[in-house]
């Protein structure tokens, strides 16, 4: 008799982003005539650059042809790409990587939910919290995170809380971490760690052989020139740390599906004999079995965001982004709200006033502004008593947002 | 210290068409003049249908707009595909689905290979042999497969042979199997199951309660009035079947990427304590964690196959590869080989002549006519003897390799 996978059944039925989209839909069945305005889901809202769409026209009407079709692809990218990813994203910043560390993928959220399956089972995870919840998520399903407690904490993970208290700096544990998350710029507090910060855990990792899996998803909204993009500019990285992008959030992706996992040569994981195993020709393995390649026209579209005219474009449209970024930061830290992010990030992480509970001023916020922002504690117990808000609406729904909040609060 | 899933080091190396691949280089880089012809990777050559090549241009100008733009779509698939794939390939067979069981996904290798993950780690699986290596390489990977043997057969997979002996008809096996991988029409062998052979395994998994995972990629090349094209034509299926579909051969898209997986909400599995959980929820949680959706262009382009344009350039360009298989099948045959397959599906199983191992023969072919075909024992234990050629080529290039394979086996 076929039997489920029970750990299944010891994570919460709805995922965040769909729990908050069931109680929107909610709202908006019984306020029909309410124009709800979202910051709430990290979704793009602007077009895709002209290079980028000339891009997708381009490839389809190769596609129309005998000699121009493509079929399948490599199932780690094409050549055009990686070559492309290998000069704009790494040798720019000084970083030598080799073209079979890349490895394209149909965008971050598939490999960063994946990656957990190079390891054993029963490794320890450490996440920042709150965090996307992928991450925790993935390792729930394979029984890697325990049993979940009456705070909605897993006996397995290591939870890093960064709250405003210690200034969203993650704390080295004092505990054992096998594999450690990590997204900077972070989703969902907006916040970001300087070189030494991130220095720390380089080191941590080298020294514990742990692995790292750095989410740098959000690396192009980075205006500090000081802030890393990448955690290979981290001497030692190469060793311990496997990197994600994604074109969703620096391209306009969402809707087109295309990012890269990098897998240094060297990182390794150990048998349990002490034999260390290359964690490249795993993942190579891992996606050549489950995986059939991103498709051609989407590659074809990111490789397009890397000529002058795609490079110039995609900045623009996150400049637009980090313009509502200053103005979400400037209206709600003159209503008196305590604010995080939104300098180097698309995020801006609030702190809701006299205490009131995430859920419940996510609620007030929909019922008396109709504005829908994502309450913090979903993305772990450090969230409570936080909501997120996103820049990437257009700047007049922002705009008005930000109006009818400062109507509601006054 | 981070420790490997050793699992992984237990399944070879190479992925089977990865490892034909590198030998195919090997010979043109020592061949430089040999012109390759390859029957072996199932992979198409015309080009997409104009229905679809347009909605993808249009797709494109969509993405170009503020008001056309498409971001994030729903991880289970966009209404308007669903809808589409509801009334053009189940209503219309008489089949009644919801739209919430239809799961679309970026083809169906990632959904074959991920959805072991909904089934306890200790379920036993069964496969018909030779298979897609997929099935069992994604059960390896977790461990449900055990370990290898000499001959290549894993410990705790059920193999159920499928040779010219048993007219390549799977026999119910004697030992319990928790779960069945299907694939009809048959990648490798060509073959298919009638309504009365497909009955006994839903059957069989009704009153074992087992799980059948049936993967119809091919059904679109079945020419047979009789034969079934989804397993939900057989009385009971719904309650024990999941049915996965590809865009890829189909409709050629195997650079698009797109497919769907079908999940009716009846099918379940238990837990220990005998309480069955519907598999449909449990899907949905998968996919909405590890996915973020298929392209919204892959998604448009998949819906234009079902116009009244795009069905008759899909249909002509299937009508084409068929001809190429009923060519194989002339040709081979007055050779005297022994053929299998090439009537209802795009592949052809030919049985060595003078019981030659596959691997020899492959390399005998490439070497003596210049043309690729896969060797079939790498698609398991009863393919040795075996060789698989597909008829996706060109027509000029099928009667090429046809052409050479009679001067050199004459």
């Amino acid at each position: 008799m076929a039997l489920v996978n029970e750990h299944f059944l010891k994570i919460p039925n709805n995922y965040l982003f769909a729990d908050v989209a069931k109680k929107v839909n909610v709202f908006k069945a019984t306020h029909p005539k309410a124009e709800v305005i979202s910051m709430g889901v990290g979704d793009v809202t602007q077009p895709l650059a002209p290079a980028v769409v000339e891009a997708i026209h381009k490839a389809a009407d190769e596609m129309s042809t005998q000699s121009g079709f493509h079929g399948y692809g490599p199932e780690q990218g094409y050549d055009f790409l990686r070559e492309a990813i290998l000069k704009h994203e790494f040798l720019s910043r000084g970083i030598h990587l080799e073209k079979d560390e890349i490895f394209v993928n149909d965008g971050a959220k598939s490999d960063t939910g994946n990656i957990q399956e190079l390891i054993r089972w029963d490794n320890s995870v450490g996440v920042t919290d709150p965090i996307y919840p992928v991450y925790i998520d993935s390792n729930a399903m394979i029984g890697r995170a325990g049993i979940k407690d009456e705070n909605g904490r897993w006996s397995n993970v290591i939870y890093m809380p960064c709250i405003a208290e210690n200034k969203f700096i993650p704390q080295i544990p004092d505990r054992r971490v096998d594999v450690i998350y990590l997204c900077y710029p972070n989703n969902p507090t907006g916040m970001v760690l300087s070189r030494e910060e991130l220095r720390k855990w380089v080191n941590y990792a080298l020294h514990n052989d742990a692995l790292i899996f750095f989410d740098a998803a959000y690396e192009a909204y980075i205006q500090d020139e000081d802030i890393p993009h990448s955690i290979y500019e981290i001497k030692g990285a190469r060793k311990c740390a496997i990197e994600f992008h994604s074109y969703s959030k620096t391209a306009g992706f969402t809707g087109v599906r295309c990012g890269y996992t990098v897998v240094p040569k060297e990182v390794t994981a150990s048998t349990l004999d002490g034999e260390a195993i290359q964690l490249n020709a795993l993942w190579n393995r891992r996606q050549c079995t489950k995986f059939n390649g991103a498709s051609y026209i989407s590659q074809r579209a990111a490789e397009a965001t890397y000529s002058a005219e795609g490079r110039k474009q995609v900045k623009a449209t996150i400049d637009y982004y980090m313009r509502n970024a200053r103005q979400i930061l400037t209206v709600l830290k003159s209503l008196g709200l305590e604010c995080y992010g939104g300098e180097n990030a698309p995020y801006i992480w609030v702190k809701t006033p006299s205490e009131t509970d995430s859920w419940t001023f996510f609620r007030q916020m929909l019922y008396g502004a109709h504005v829908v922002c994502t309450p913090g504690v979903g993305f772990g117990p450090s969230g409570e008593g936080y909501v997120r808000f996103t820049a990437f609406g257009s700047r007049e729904h922002t705009e008005e947002a930000l109006q009818r909040i400062k109507d509601w609060l006054k």
